[in-house]
């Protein structure tokens, strides 16, 4: 069906027929701040919308545009408006907002069988921890929503700025009597992000990205966790989603999804529960929640292309509102058919002969790169190839 | 295959097995300006590199970053320098370049059978002419090139602008002895772009948009020719698709094709033998060639999308030279399989109750909306609902 949204006027669609209710649901519309308008009569929640339908939903909270907005629930001053969602929220409801979607994520993910949850109360979850505003906010939802979350920092040897990054998690874990793990890539695996990059010629977000995936599943793996968390928001997974389409990367089309299952033995389930939610609301509730977070951007990430790609999509964003959702939830529509089927087959996943996590292949990407890079670097004592395990262990449970 | 490409560093990737010499000729790279590497030893044309292949692509023309650029071809100082094809050329080889490009797509058109061209040199072809760079470009190209080529200017009544750009076209046609078809929108269907868009209250550019397609097929059919040419490149082609995969618009991912035969009676093939050459070489190749165009753009396009999705694509384009390229091309190779079947099945064409031209309902979309813009319009006498053969046919042959 075809959906026309007012304020600032545009047309998305949707595939009928559906509900009114489902239909607003889908659009993350509050139903209280509009009309809806089928074939030109007003129709209610219960009113069946057929798969041709024209649609028209306008926007009943008049002067938005002017004068100072208001909160969508209860109408106090609001701290936050969201063009996307055309509403705006109070401190107090922009939480049950944040809270909302997080459920909505947990509880529905995209393209999974109706009752499939990315996670449950009984599971174990670990949250990798950045010290930023998405990891921070993520934690602090899924612990008030009652959740049994223990979080995981994973230390990148990039100067202050991992220090500083480091100091936040600790408070913020120590405030709420929240578990904190602790891994230094350094103290474990020998080099850091930086002296990593230099020895293997290779771009520090490479070298960074693959030692975090890697500390972060072995941590969970390690201490018995079901399932592992990031918070990976909307504007991440656009952006993200954006790169691999603009190449046609059909592998990492292949598994682009806020859900990933577990494929192998010493691998856990991975959960992005922030996919629909954009940072700037990530970083609204760190605010109100009064989280205190790692404003600073990494400094090694200069030249990084997924900063050009945030901002070529912010640029068509702000022009169409709900662009960047439309695009990231209309790919999981059709994730099935888009993907080539050979590319998506599910590989045979073993044990790496080194450390015995996951790989494709005989040794791991992580063992091969670590062995690059301590070839080429002064040897550091007391590291052995199993070496994460025993270190994770002792600098747990310091939160 | 993984393909490394140098100066600026960057990979792309590419289906196998081929020959060196078909996978330059497919990334458009000059093969004297190159060495090509597979696993570390060097090759020749004729090797063939195995799917899974890892190529690393050297070009051996040093100095090109600092100190002025010559020609890939005879080493004369140039004129144009192309990042995404790691060259740059001379005034006559530049012209030769574009030649090239334009002999590429009209022999090989993306995912059509080996031997199926866009056009023949028997075929009568009608391109479409704005007064732009791209239009006289490529109607310069294929007149040079040996093609029976006439053109058709439909003049869109915006004031002084579309007064100039009639003629430009005039003066071009008129200095090679080339057929030129005039058709004004307002003396032959009654409105033009700006009143249009006032009485009917849609955008002006769609507005034109409807118009100029309908002008442009029914002169065709009109006169008989056999195919409509049009001068979209790869800077519009690439942001249209970028457009319609944003928001997942499987009826238009369909269509999006350089070439898009004949579906009924009255109509006729529309192709695009530009898709493979940017803005700047088109602009470039009017330049060297002395084809006087309009520069100015037209003065109804703020706030266009379309310049929203180019300016978000130039930012990505600068940061990877070669991607709007990789994405129109990787996404024709993947067409078939990326577009919903149901959404790709023909729909059936019949003719317009009112013109006789083709449509899918009853009326055709520009009837429909012409009858919309002249019941609002004063009305303007002398103009019957087959009004256009007659006036163009007057006007035609004036070049």
């Amino acid at each position: 069906m075809r959906i026309r949204l007012r304020n600032p006027d545009r047309q998305v669609e949707a595939e009928g027929p559906m509900s009114v209710a489902e239909l607003l649901d889908h659009l993350d519309v509050l139903p209280h701040t509009v009309l809806v308008l089928h074939e030109a009569a007003l129709v209610t929640a219960d009113h069946v919308l057929p798969a041709d339908a024209e649609v028209e939903i306008r926007p009943v909270i008049s002067g938005g545009a002017e004068s100072a907005p208001r909160c969508a629930i209860c109408r106090a001053p609001a701290v936050l408006e969201e063009r996307r969602h055309r509403a705006a929220w109070c401190a107090e409801h922009l939480v049950d907002h944040v809270h909302r979607q997080v459920r909505k994520a947990i509880d529905h993910p995209p393209a999974r069988p109706d009752g499939e949850r990315m996670c449950s109360y009984d599971d174990r979850l670990l949250v990798a921890v950045s010290g930023g505003k998405d990891s921070l906010a993520l934690w602090d939802a899924l612990d008030t929503m009652g959740y049994r979350v223990d979080g995981l920092y994973v230390g990148l040897g990039i100067g202050g700025y991992s220090q500083r990054s480091q100091e936040v998690c600790q408070s913020f874990a120590a405030a709420r009597g929240l578990r904190l793990h602790v891994v230094d890539l350094a103290a474990t695996y020998g080099y850091g992000t930086p002296s990593g990059a230099a020895a293997s010629g290779r771009s520090t977000c490479g070298v960074c990205g693959l030692s975090k995936r890697y500390a972060f599943n072995r941590v969970a793996v390690d201490h018995g966790y079901d399932v592992l968390v990031t918070g990976h928001n909307l504007d991440d997974e656009a952006a993200t989603l954006l790169g691999n389409v603009l190449r046609w990367q059909e592998t990492f089309l292949a598994r682009q999804h806020p859900v990933l299952p577990a494929t192998g033995t010493n691998q856990v389930r991975k959960i992005k529960p922030l996919y629909r939610l954009s940072e700037r609301e990530s970083a609204a509730y760190c605010v109100v929640r009064g989280i205190d977070y790692v404003v600073e951007e990494c400094p090694l990430v200069d030249g990084n292309t997924g900063h050009d790609l945030k901002a070529a999509f912010d640029l068509l964003e702000h022009g169409a509102p709900g662009l960047k959702a439309q695009f990231l939830f209309g790919f999981y529509d059709r994730q099935e058919r888009l993907v080539d089927p050979v590319t998506a087959d599910d590989v045979t996943v073993g044990a790496c002969t080194s450390c015995g996590m996951p790989t494709t292949g005989q040794t791991c990407a992580f063992c091969r790169q670590r062995e690059l890079i301590l070839a080429a670097l002064p040897v550091t004592g007391g590291v052995d190839s199993r070496g994460g395990a025993a270190a994770t262990a002792d600098r747990a449970a310091r939160g």
